[in-house]
């Protein structure tokens, strides 16, 4: 299945294919002279098979973990990517998660400023959402994203075949942004979730064709886009505050959306569908301190976020909210009737 | 005097005037936030004056010189930048030379994905050229300007009273770069050099018009713009060599222009113009080291390069090399008759 990202001056196609990682010559020029970024936590199996069909292609690898994120993780890659002689004219192919996808992106948008960048994302999380959108960042003195450019891929490649190497956790992790997608887009997503058994690969092409079309409206995230943060306002905060236990951020979002989602009914549907995927219950927490990360996140923009409200399954709507608004919502659990 | 950048998705205004920096406001909207990001080799008279006229505007000055177009710096200004709560809505100033310039100018290209950037040169080389054009960079690993981006500036404002403060050996240097601009594209901006008094401000304006023109046509650099890199090619690496002299880096622009001016009448014209601004004569100098300089500089990027001779006063043509031909032309002595 093809896809193609139209935006003004560089659009681009997302391929989606089980294992089309085993025959990358389709998808890409396997003469170009390349550098591989990848992290530890990826098989080497995928490397390993990427590597072998190109013919000039120095893999890079860093430890993974969004510790790794950091502007030392980049200067260790960058200087890698200038001992390699990479000119103008050749690339960087990131193989594995969003971490990876936005490091390596990052690097490919400021060596010699911007060299084209492929981006093959191996977790469900890069899959349905991260790896389409050209935004690429690092984190900085504890923000996140906060040091970053918008750098759109050449070209997109999803093998859901990469996918079985995950454990169950990861994959449900991710599966919450797919989630997420149907629930402020498109009701027939949210259905797939309801269906026995999954079907990973609709899930992931639907998902990721929503994104790509919000992209497309919105490339610089100046309106729309903001309604993917679905669930993140107060998700992120779960995820800085309990950054110890840890959970993963599709778990968080997972927690997040549910304070966002005023029909009682509609809330039991998706509490239903957390737990069919495993996502933990909200832990119990301090309305206060989880306040204070959510100001903390937002990088002391103004005096309120934009929350994104989800009435109905497949609609949502942009509503300002005040911090002590916040607090009141984080009052309240979310499990109320 | 005003002149507009135009440019696909965003132009922008460079205003020439003398005593500009004593009323910012007639430029800029005082009553954003900004950061005003310079050196310690800016007098803090431009400093102060700049930043006594804005409402909320924190200065950042980090160590003057090439050597802090680094990584290190960037990050330093990077966390200050951040622990001021810029958000996007607010922008960065440039106060300073090309290192000010470049630094300060990828600093804004990658916060947040990038913010609004301001550009106020206060020396020659900034005022006639670096300012305008969008391209901000850092130096990593010995090679310069390896890592950047591309980031217009929102306007560029050029005061030529701030180069009061530089001794003539900085202002020479910086107007070799005019020259430059008058050899490869305008005869007439070459007779301005030959002029008595010289009229600072007609060169600044009439070098950094024939700036925006080459940027209008060739945004990204894909084309014309390489012919910005007259005397460059070997300029660059008598600058890489001599280092430790250290020569300013109009001063090798200078010396490298000689190998690219086959007439000799052209040669001996711009020979005395050399004199007058009091550039240092080339060196002595070891061909085969020089050409190690010249390959090191293209880092790797093919076996030749594209070196601009200038056959009469006003144009100029791409011929490209080898670097066994860049050797033959080093052999030669730059003043040979």
């Amino acid at each position: 299945m093809k896809l193609t990202v139209k935006l003004q001056d560089h659009s681009y196609p997302i391929f989606i294919e089980r294992h089309a990682l085993e025959h990358v010559a389709d998808f890409l020029d396997p003469h170009r002279k390349y550098v591989i970024v990848t992290d530890d936590g990826v098989p080497a199996r995928w490397v390993d098979l990427l590597q072998s069909q190109l013919s000039d292609a120095r893999v890079i690898t860093f430890p993974c973990g969004e510790a790794n994120k950091s502007l030392a993780t980049y200067e260790s890659v960058m200087e890698q990517v200038i001992s390699s002689h990479l000119t103008r004219k050749d690339a960087i192919i990131a193989l594995g998660g969003g971490v990876v996808g936005d490091l390596a992106g990052f690097v490919a948008a400021t060596y010699m400023r911007g060299i084209d960048f492929y981006n093959i994302p191996t977790t469900v999380l890069s899959q349905v959402d991260s790896s389409v959108g050209g935004k690429v960042a690092i984190d900085m003195a504890g923000y996140k994203n906060i040091v970053g450019a918008f750098h759109q891929p050449k070209a997109v490649l999803i093998d859901p075949e990469t996918l079985s190497t995950l454990d169950q956790r990861q994959v449900s992790s991710g599966l919450v942004e797919a989630l997420k997608m149907g629930l402020i887009l498109d009701e027939r997503l949210v259905e797939l979730f309801e269906q026995e058994p999954l079907d990973l690969d609709t899930i992931i092409a639907r998902s990721i064709d929503l994104k790509r079309a919000i992209v497309e409206n919105d490339e610089k995230e100046n309106g729309q886009r903001a309604i993917l943060n679905f669930g993140h306002t107060i998700g992120h905060a779960i995820e800085s505050a309990y950054h110890d236990v840890p959970y993963y951020h599709g778990e968080c979002v997972g927690m997040g959306m549910l304070f966002f989602l005023p029909d009682p009914t509609l809330r039991a549907r998706v509490q239903r569908i957390l737990e069919r995927l495993r996502i933990p219950a909200t832990p119990a927490y301090d309305p206060k301190a989880l306040r204070a990360f959510v100001e903390h996140d937002k990088k002391g923009q103004g005096d309120s976020v934009r929350a994104i409200v989800v009435d109905h399954a497949g609609t949502c709507r942009i509503e300002p909210m005040t911090y002590d608004q916040i607090e009141t919502i984080l009052e309240r659990s979310p499990y109320e009737k």
